[in-house]
């Protein structure tokens, strides 16, 4: 999607398809790769029934005795097939949506989708045998179908309600705080969302009547955010079974099977106050106007970069003098350790280095603040991000110079805790039972100091 | 190692070579999987430094501007290189102790291992050009090199202490609890540690002068554990930097290279008070002999099986009739998605199922119990385990039919939570900032139950 240029189209309330099939410049290749992410749902089903059936081979060898004892394990794996089945049937309902992405089967017969892929047998587990070396499918694409399904309940689910509360939260206050009703025309207010992913941190600014663009890049997503956005006509309607995959650390069988139910808001029925569209396309190719948002907000999205520094650049860039950088997520880096791809993995405080030198001016950064990510709660595994959080300004020289803002208030290098701040300072909402975790003092990044301890 | 009958062998206070040379049948085999894991010790500093070598590389590629703001990163990732070094130096003096395994090579000069490995020359980072696929080493074993190296700071570091507080204090509570000193001759308690990993579980109950048995099949457990028990004549002699290889989710650049000294207790210093000794080879082939056995502790263990039913199953005929089996962790299934490999994975309610119709008496369990496993506490992501752990009896029916022995006190797929307990039970340390979540109740296990919502 390197030189998708022009890729903007609203998603919602409807899409504009005239515009959709504009956005593609180099079509062929497009086309190819948005089918590949087709044949990834299409193949969800039969990959996780084949994984399925290994469990189930194996099952059946074991002595008469041992079957005995896991007489209700089988009938578990049983339900399991029930629930990747059911799955399916909603990623074809999520397929149908396709018809607004400009390939040529899209003018084929949505009903195609009913029918199973080649090969496959459904309702005959033991039958399944799918050549996916010869299918246009990859593994690893297909367990991006599955990460969807995940992150479909974390956006549009009751049960993703606290990861959204931790993630998405603390970005919309202080966008609210900073573009206060009383100051501002609100649909004035440009906000970029980049890594829009399923939509509901844009969906929730524009709720507040801000103009809002989400920008995404995988299709995975937009395919998804496009069928809950502009496709699902009522609340809760579909089910999914997003923790179905994970076979390990259940407590109980049913853990495995837990349904989830979306979307919890319909956005047909519950349009946004404010301006609201979704731009497909990598952002570093599609955002190169300057000065053309009063906010950008990101959350788990600056370390999907090769190099952070171009990120931080172009968010620079295309704030308005005056306008906000809001952030939240840790620092996973993407492309890290992954074979083939160039990846630079600054700490936060190489971060900070980084913003300041860009120009920004730091408002307001914290360390610690606890947010899951498309975590089962039921797990025996849980796992949560100690986020960074941070509000930066693209200083506006003119009004600095009338001292109508501010300096920093905080040197570039301090790192605060969420739990340590002094009271009074208006910051996410503290979690009291947070564990209080002592930091060490900063040392200087030279060897000598760093690594204060020398083997014998 | 599957033919490793006679496997045990006196690790502690001194290795008895020749009982050590008489432990392998199948002689070239175990060499060469020996020979394969030294490989990988002795190449984790040369697959390190190609790894910290690509993001070099890509710094060397940025704009001169971009390498301005990442001067610290710059010197920090020299600082990186330094500590793999330091590393690799520790290595080769845990290797050191491999003249106890009965490989040809074990006889000649172990200063060879200060030389770097062919084709590897330290000091010039730019010029490192292994040719891995030439030497006989898997990256995956590499992995494990690295893995090692936290098992360290794990298990004898005072950095580890409070990860062991959480998963060897319950165990060791509730054997204390169960084999009293004034009930019992302690030496006379013989106690097996299945999974002894680097040993630290087992030479605690050592201590407190039960004679104990650990067991373990990895050899890059063998190999360090017999470093750190035989070799090591000083507390905290060695640093490692156990979190080099976390270049992600740091918030300073000190987090990643991070000292951490061990051991922080010498057994060599302090032997202990009980029998110790540890024995290599694979749980199932080495213990055979029924009612052998006191008590048998699993810590992070059962999920390493193909059948969860053999472990339990071999558990229960090697323990004395009324001997416990005291188990800590969660059920991670160590082959769950490994190519290649059986697996099955039953819930927690299916294991309580199982251990019934083995024959345990279902003395106590709970679940939730908060471990974490090999962390790096400092960085922006932490993962935790809401643990199992029970205790189990194989019951005496003897003594039984003369009523010394109340029946369970539990029916066995009641689950419940450390913090619902109610107080005056024996049970592991309550951690009072642990979340309170209300755990549903079970479910009859067939599909109609467990299903509940059916997609629209």
């Amino acid at each position: 999607m390197s030189s998708m240029d022009c890729a903007t189209f609203p998603m919602h309330p409807k899409m504009d398809e005239q515009l959709a099939r504009t956005f593609v410049i180099n079509e062929e290749e497009e086309e190819k790769h948005i089918q590949k992410v087709q044949n990834a749902f299409l193949y969800y089903g039969p990959y996780a029934c084949q994984r399925l059936k290994r469990s189930m081979d194996y099952l059946n060898s074991l002595s008469g005795e041992d079957q005995i004892m896991l007489a209700k394990y089988r009938g578990h794996l049983e339900c399991v097939r029930t629930c990747i089945d059911r799955n399916q049937a909603v990623i074809r309902e999520i397929l149908r949506g396709r018809v607004l992405y400009p390939t040529d089967e899209a003018t084929g017969d949505p009903s195609e989708f009913d029918e199973p892929p080649p090969n496959v047998r459904h309702g005959d587990m033991d039958q399944i045998d799918i050549p996916f070396d010869e299918a246009d499918v990859e593994p690893l694409k297909i367990l991006k179908a599955q990460s969807t399904l995940k992150l479909i309940a974390r956006d549009w689910s009751t049960e993703g309600a606290l990861e959204r509360e931790q993630s998405y939260k603390p970005i919309i206050d202080s966008i609210v705080a900073y573009f206060k009703h009383s100051d501002f025309e609100l649909k004035d207010i440009k906000i970029l969302v980049p890594g829009a992913g399923l939509g509901r941190l844009t969906y929730e600014l524009a709720c507040l009547g801000y103009s809002c663009e989400g920008n995404e890049f995988s299709y995975f997503m937009l395919i998804a955010s496009n069928f809950v956005l502009n496709l699902c006509d009522n609340e809760n309607k579909y089910v999914l079974y997003p923790w179905v995959h994970q076979y390990v650390n259940n407590l109980r069988r049913e853990d495995q099977v837990a349904p989830v139910r979306f979307p919890d808001v319909c956005p047909l029925k519950n349009p946004p106050k404010g301006h609201f569209e979704i731009a497909a396309g990598d952002f570093l190719e599609v955002y190169k106007t300057p000065n053309a948002y009063n906010c950008v907000a990101t959350c788990f999205f600056i370390d999907c970069a090769n190099n952070v520094i171009d990120f931080i650049r172009t968010i620079y860039k295309i704030l308005v003098p005056g306008g906000i950088w809001v952030n939240l997520g840790p620092l996973l880096y993407h492309f890290s350790d992954v074979s083939g791809q160039n990846s630079i993995e600054p700490a936060f405080e190489d971060l900070c280095i980084i913003m300041e030198s860009v120009g920004f001016v730091i408002e307001k950064s914290r360390t610690g603040i606890r947010t899951k990510y498309a975590q089962n709660p039921s797990s025996m595994k849980q796992s949560e991000y100690q986020s960074l959080f941070w509000v930066c300004r693209k200083p506006d020289l003119f009004e600095e110079q009338r001292g109508k803002r501010k300096a920093s208030r905080e040197p570039h290098d301090l790192i605060v805790r969420e739990d340590s701040e002094e009271e009074g300072e208006q910051q996410p909402e503290r979690n009291e039972t947070e564990e209080k975790q002592q930091l060490k003092p900063l040392a200087t990044a030279n060897c000598e100091t760093e690594i204060k301890e020398q083997p014998s």
